[in-house]
């Protein structure tokens, strides 16, 4: 049986659910966090609760148990689990609403809170397309927060999936590289590592953050242009990083062996 | 009690739920269409299920009852509804997914879909303002269809009242008139009235099409500064047009006797 933490109680998933009215369901009016976990507790866990309430001040959605409480829930659920290591997912929402309409919610509003634990999946080489169906808004503040407004991304992921790739780049509305459909993007060019600035409409990784200063890569604007000129790179989350095997059908360096992909990862 | 129709039953919806799992509720994975009713009928059903068709093919997810099966269940909520006139919401996703990530879902899909009724709500004149915290994305497929992604909308809404206004005016990514954050804009400027194009990021409402005839609108991008030249406006969809009184404070022209914005969702 899989167990999950619903505003304040370990449930059985399969007979745990959401309001019919839950304004995640009816408007992705929410937000998450995925974490990765090691030795049975979440790591990083002040990063992704900090940027869980960041996302969550956005939307202005209030986080009503405090982060003991939310950690405790997480290491309470990691032990019923029987894998060593898992991706929690940590889900917040507006909550039921009362009444139809984007806003004022109906009142009173009480947040939904979902914690949920799956295992941690590899995360294989990527074969990669540049998403043509869809773009990534980078003038959207959801475009920096962890919004539950995947649509975009599902798109771009399909678009992948249906040209024999495994996922894809998605460029901003200006052309330039933004992001992987579930993670940040690092390239090396002319032999130096570059990763989408924040403004471009990537996502301030947590992993991201730790790659910079581990491998010296430089934020900058990346065109689609240059993404021709990679010789290598991977896509980095909050999980795990993988490496980029193809873009466009052309293959790149692997650079496992050179490059440090993992430490960030580990556990003192 | 208020009963609702999911996936081929009618419940009632304090006791119906939606799955922890389900892709609508993580993702924001599914399509929606809201419905006007007239003499316990939906209105403009045909329109309205060939465009939850179309959103929910450029998602990829199957509509597995058919028609007829859909309006048998919208007529038969209709009837253990005490309204005289209701909001209809149709909503589909794809369903639970066993599985996490974006693409392949975990198989087998099981598309949920659901069918709430809601009291008819008056659409009350509108204070505006151009909305400064996000645009809408023309580039994405998604500002073409009706899915469940309204996180830009939300923003734009609570912006608007947090300004102390009613609703907002989207801007597209590049600063052009799209929409308003529940309905297509029509602007009276020099004269004519005018609608934002489908390319600028609008979408195709089904009170929009038959608006445009009625007077004579004609569909083109509306810069920024053109929406400072309206001297009267309105915003449609299909559950009712509003006037728009004001935009950024000034007022605009009271047109509601001079403009015939409620005979398209008469039955004859």
């Amino acid at each position: 049986m899989v167990s999950a933490w619903l505003n304040g109680s370990i449930v059985e998933s399969g007979q745990a659910y959401i309001s019919l009215s839950d304004r995640g369901f009816t408007l992705a009016d929410g937000v998450f966090e995925t974490i990765r976990t090691a030795r049975a507790r979440p790591l990083w866990f002040a990063d992704h609760l900090a940027r869980l309430k960041n996302s969550a001040a956005t939307l202005g959605i209030p986080l009503e148990h405090d982060d003991r409480k939310v950690e405790a829930a997480i290491v309470q659920l990691l032990e019923t689990s029987e894998q060593a290591d898992s991706a929690v997912r940590i889900t917040l929402t507006r909550g039921p609403s009362s009444k139809r309409g984007l806003w004022p919610p109906g009142e009173p509003v009480h947040p939904t809170l979902l914690i949920t634990v799956a295992p941690l999946a590899a995360f294989p080489a990527q074969d990669m397309v540049v998403c043509r169906s869809s773009r990534r808004n980078e003038h959207s503040p959801l475009s920096r927060i962890k919004s539950l407004n995947y649509g975009d991304n599902l798109l771009a992921r399909r678009e992948a999936f249906d040209r024999g790739a495994t996922d894809a780049l998605m460029l901003n509305t200006s052309g330039d590289l933004a992001c992987a459909t579930v993670g940040n993007v690092f390239l090396r060019i002319e032999r130096r590592w570059v990763t989408p600035r924040l403004a471009d409409g990537a996502l301030a990784g947590l992993a991201r953050a730790r790659l910079i200063k581990t491998i010296n890569a430089t934020e900058l604007a990346v065109s689609s242009t240059s993404i021709g000129k990679a010789d290598a790179g991977f896509v980095s989350n909050s999980l795990g990083c993988a490496v980029i095997d193809r873009i466009e059908g052309q293959p790149l360096q692997d650079i496992t062996r050179d490059v440090d992909l993992t430490s960030i990862y580990a556990v003192a």
